[in-house]
């Protein structure tokens, strides 16, 4: 393990930068100036890699892109990754991450997560804080703004001065699994979401705060009785939770535009329902901003 | 199949009344005067029954409670049951019920269960529409009233002139399960649940009406950051899912006592967090009602 020296160094050669998630993790190298070069995306997330098996597992990603320091963000600096590298509270800019790397192997380094705390609020976000403050370095997003982050836990974060200064995190994607694959709904729900009229009419019903666990047994008895086409309801309930999730966003932002980065494939069913909540979504590939934000912590080392 | 004739007999010998639901069933010899003589649970719910097999499972209650007419409710008279029963549209009562049995064998009535539609609202019950009729039959419950009655899927039901005219079903008992089994929370969930303070404190965000999805990944947040013990998360958490629940179901209701009817294991959780909004739980066992129902409705054949 090397630690210490480490912290002052710069990489002239270049780095390889590594969005390591539970399930999946996407490499890029990239040269001194941030450029990008060869990539690859897998299924290795921290939950495929054995116990001890981080070492040989960047190995493998060295194998491929070449013998470079690696920057390493998201799931492994938890503690179910390599080596867990505390959170940094809000506010966090990108030189409060960059101070605070943890550091498990020589030419190594973890990007801490955030964690935000007020009174009995609690959050905490690993990943996303790279891609926030990367679009930020990019010129992608002003200092000040108002951030949507979706996934499997959507991610609402509040830029001021070029800092985090507070997030909520809401657990939509995931609800939308477990409802697709565990539930009463489930037989309802094999088909693909659509942002159409079935999807608009679910929003409608997020943002009205009815009471999402209400709609949700309403998706199937409106089937039953002959409301509503069986092939609506993957879009409906898709818009149902994510017009929840939004409602919940924007309370008390009185933001016009709304920055909603991820993947596009996401992106856009967000952008549909805060455009529709009367805000103006602006929509930004989180890759890039990744990419920026390893970057310019590199130059920060 | 013996249909017709057996919509105008009487049950002098008394009858089995049966609570057939998904997962469980529940079966009650009863005499002529509705008093309940021997009774069974098991596991054999409508999904344990193969294709084809109801009059089997009909002749083994019979073989252990005696060779009598049958009465049930519940999922079998879904279309994953025996026959169909098609839904009652509220206002229901229990003529209305007795009226729409179907007989899938002679002297075998299944009670239909219950619809309600207004606007783009769609709901159905089978099988707690028994027993809120049956209470009211019994005089457990007057004929104006609210009910709450917690299960998998819970219920809130208006009452009105003795019938019932509008409920709404709220996913609770199976969102809990949902999270409990297949979550980011699932190794958070594995205690019991106490209505105790945690619960308490649970209920409040629930009916405070912050967020239920971003509250649900704040119990993982707070344990995370050192802001929660651990072992308070299923009594928060069940209390926040209970809470939201109660604030869907109090809106727009200004009754101040509100009947809670179930198993005891279950509505005092609901009583708690009843109470703690404000209004005046009143328990009531659902097995009593259920077995006043089917007598009720056995009386007006």
């Amino acid at each position: 393990m090397g630690i210490g020296m480490s912290n002052a160094m710069r990489w002239p050669d270049g780095f390889i930068a590594v969005d390591w998630g539970t399930t999946n993790r996407r490499a890029y190298l990239l040269d001194a100036d941030g450029r990008q070069g060869a990539e690859f995306e897998d299924g290795q997330g921290v939950l495929a890699v054995p116990a001890g098996g981080f070492p040989a597992a960047v190995a493998e990603i060295r194998a491929r892109l070449g013998d470079k320091p690696l920057m390493m963000a998201g799931m492994i600096g938890s503690n179910r990754g390599w080596v867990e590298a505390p959170y940094v509270g809000c506010p966090a800019g990108i030189a409060e991450l960059a101070s605070a790397l943890a550091w498990p192997a020589e030419n190594v380094a973890i990007v801490p997560g955030v964690s935000f705390a007020e009174g009995h609020r609690a959050d905490v976000m690993r990943g996303e804080e790279v891609q926030l403050l990367g679009a930020l370095a990019a010129g992608l997003i002003p200092s000040d703004c108002l951030v949507c982050h979706p996934g499997t836990h959507n991610k609402w974060a509040a830029l001021a001065g070029g800092r985090i200064v507070s997030f909520r995190t809401i657990m939509t994607g995931e609800l939308f699994n477990l409802l697709s694959e565990h539930s009463i709904l489930s037989d309802l729900l094999e088909g693909e979401a659509e942002a159409g009229e079935a999807f608009a009419a679910g929003v409608e019903a997020g943002l009205s705060g009815a009471g999402l666990p209400a709609e949700l047994f309403a998706v199937r008895a409106r089937v039953l009785l002959g409301q509503a086409p069986r092939g609506d309801a993957p879009s409906f309930t898709s818009g149902l939770l994510i017009g929840a999730d939004v409602a919940i966003g924007l309370r008390d932002k009185s933001e016009r535009d709304v920055i909603v980065m991820g993947r596009p494939e996401l992106t856009r069913f967000y952008a549909a329902a805060i455009a529709q909540a009367g805000r103006q979504p602006i929509e930004l590939d989180g890759e890039r901003s990744f990419i920026a934000g390893c970057a310019r912590i590199a130059e920060l080392l």
